[in-house]
């Protein structure tokens, strides 16, 4: 969570990387530590039988000389990236990420996002909503966020919304893109170009429906669990690798617009760990699957 | 529960019922237990909105002369269940339900059931458990229940093995058969001649998988809840009216091995409710759904 | 939930009742249900063991004529709640309790009840935020409620607070007073004056922990769960009636502020549905227990 | 789990250790697993803020030449832990921990730590169960694990069991004592004598309750939740470090019969899930507290 900062006042690192599998990586990166006068205060890794990678998310604090760490560091560490072809980031521990806001009419989510961002407990900054309706803008306002509305009625609207999406992207060197109950289908395009970076949420049931209107057909079918999954936006929409999800029991006295209330529970709920887990650099893809370390 | 005779001593009767909903309903049955002398000590009813059918479960102990509570119980019943052309059922509380039992080489359903089947948390009998394989014979020897078993190792094999469940329905005048993993499809035929009264427990996922191997996918994809489903056999096999569901949570780092594993768990604690609730008679159909009376 | 209006469109009337447990008591309360024209859309009733009490809960919906359904419901259950002893309510499905919240300087319970209570989620209206910090004000004006500020520096102003309270809960008549981690201990006068109709919220463990900084005893203690309970307030001020409790899973990597963070989450969702059953007549007070019908 | 071995072939070793936390220790340790020609297969760590430690789990498989891995890797680790003054222990992933069991009247926890080991699910061997009842004996037979019945009276049968248990502890080479609801008070010296390898069930509840029948006193304040912890015995009985703790939902219908059966059910699944980590080598002490690396 975002309040390391100040649970432990010194500065700290967060370094997270991939590569193929092998003896020595652990003594390599934890040797560079060393050598730039750090201390791994967190770490986590995990070998993936499936894929043969290797994954790595490792805390460090400086113990002198903070205000030169980094590039100690990046120094001390480069070899190794190189030698293991790994894919890396070196990020600071507690730096908003800067987060882009997709929204359409419900306010579930963007409440959510926007009262724990004001309140610390979420570490991004939100330089812009982008919704294809106003529902939102009140909540955006009461938060100082700004807040742009863009109708979509026609086929041209929507390139005309996509086109601003990745304007805003390049213009506020945007990191992470959340869908927030943006209830537009992307473009195979849009989905490439924010391949990553962009997070959608949506309900889930067991057993799934395919379809309109699936809370009805929950209800139709009696089911039991109601619940939510927030996954990276890839091209196959709702395909892409699942970051968390979670459920709530129901029974049969809900109706379907009761079943609708809380599904949205869910889904804030779920919404808000994956954007609080990646703003932290805890997730890690593998794949069609995410590395999660918590 | 199944407890109840013990923590209340005197006898008592459960009453469920289903008819088309209207005025005076339960006016009309509880006139009925007063005209028997019986007291009301549990009830609970639900209309469906969806079907127009009004369900409902009721707890009747004798205030007077309980050995002949249960007649003068039907005689004044009876004509209340004309009028409103009523489907409906009086039991015993705590009466044994006779369940036939299904396995295949899975343990830990069979385990889990006759377990608690012993130890009078479950109210069932089992006078016998048929199986295609020997895996859980020594546990059914263990709790001195008759195992018989029948190989089946063609279409031929599988016809006489659903012979035989069909003669011991008959043979044991059984009231409830429990695929306990039994990994066998059912014929049509045996479906139907099951309808409402046979239950089978599966693995479920979000999203859920198709074809072979479903763990093995759920690890692929990474999801991270896995969870079963106990539902009333029907034609459509794993569509069937649900009774319960429930999850465990997972994360990147459990082998499909485990998985199975967590998933087995999930599927004994979910089977075992289901038939739990079944025995109690707190399960109704309405329509492709269920009403749970907990 | 309070969407029954929108689901079902007939206007119906709540019904909440308890007395002496005996034959009978059903029986009399449908007919009066028959007699006034009504149809009962909901029931739930249970027996109390160890009060002896019944206790009831009815959804009834005019068949015909509902403008003039309530006198005449009344008209025909007075006789029975007369001759049962009764202690009954009579209320409409959705009106909106007039509900006083008390706060101090934690945001996330007053946030979480007014954003349900605009959307529609929550059936109360709120005349009044009293609290002893200026916090929670831009909340309260976002929302467009009344809010109101009282410093309490000692024991005078303390009481000053409580008369404002008293004061305030005559001039809005006020039904139900919530304490959104109002963080001040009420004295039992108050307490007595309000019993029945206050509910405070606080966290817990397992085991529970005595004395200052919880959060910091439950991190050293290393418990693996942490919740929160909603209960009425009594004179004993933490042990009133337990009305809805839940728990979170943590562990050792926890910091005693993310505990913090993880407990306020537990407590706005736990508080948020006692007050939502609170609002909408299905708690009973047994006793030290309540009743629950959900 | 402990079917890693069948997931990956290759046969592991895993070390946990504690030290005082400071800069070099992961890369002296991943140093001392590549000089030997091992392979991190996992890893885990965590420093303690509140005591100053640090705590390792690693899975370490060999590259090259199994059958002389662990001599070489115990000599390449030596005096990184001599160095570091670690408290440092090397097993073999897998292997079956040695664990005596005491028991009562009760047979949930047993029959599902019997059930499990059986099954492959838990690697343990349980070389002999003591009980002061004869309850468990049926159970223990059918598994094939030696039984032994001591009665208890008066405190000089007791001081007799506890004599019994430190005898078996030395003469089966125990590793680990599990209470599987062994209902007796130990001694302060057996206490003593067991710390850091016995664990201990019991029951759970928001709020906590002194005295005797806490499920009745659990019914009696209505409580929402109904829980099972499992710690280690220390000399203050029920306060040691908490490894495991679970919940289950129950409501005012439950009678304390059926709390307690429920509550059965809680405290085999915690128990079950703390001998596993212990079992594993997961579960490492922090002063008051433990860590579990899952």
């Amino acid at each position: 969570m975002n309040t390391i900062a100040a649970d432990q006042p010194d500065p700290q690192w967060v370094l997270t990387l991939s590569c193929i599998d092998g003896p020595g990586i652990v003594h390599a990166i934890s040797g560079a530590v060393v050598a730039a006068g750090g201390n791994i205060a967190e770490s986590q890794q995990f070998a993936s039988a499936d894929t043969g990678r290797f994954f790595m998310r490792l805390q460090v604090e400086a113990v002198a000389q903070p205000e030169t760490f980094e590039t100690r560091f990046e120094s001390a560490v480069s070899p190794v990236t190189q030698r293991y072809n790994m894919t890396w980031r070196l990020d600071r521990v507690g730096r908003p990420v800067r987060t882009l806001v997709l929204a359409s009419t419900a306010t579930h989510c963007v409440n959510d996002l926007l009262y724990r961002q004001r309140g610390g407990q979420l570490p991004i900054e939100v330089p812009l909503i982008l919704s294809n309706h106003e529902t939102v803008r009140d909540i955006a306002e009461f938060y100082g966020v700004p807040f742009e509305h863009r109708a979509i009625a026609n086929p041209a609207d929507r390139a005309a919304f996509e086109a601003r999406v990745l304007e805003a992207v390049e213009e506020h060197d945007i990191e992470l893109v959340v869908l927030a109950r943006y209830m537009q289908i992307l473009s195979p395009e849009l989905c490439a170009a924010l391949e990553g970076r962009a997070i959608n949420i949506h309900h889930s049931f067991l057993p799934g429906f395919k379809g309109a209107n699936p809370y009805k057909q929950a209800h139709q079918r009696g089911v039991k669990l109601i619940g939510a999954t927030a996954h990276f936006v890839t091209t196959d929409l709702d395909e892409g690798p699942i970051i968390e999800q979670d459920v709530a029991r129901v029974d049969h006295s809900y109706s379907p617009r009761e079943l609708v209330q809380l599904g949205q529970d869910e889904e804030a709920r779920v919404l808000r760990r994956a954007v609080n887990w990646f703003a932290e650099n805890r997730v890690l893809v593998d794949g069609d699957r995410t590395i999660i370390f918590r």
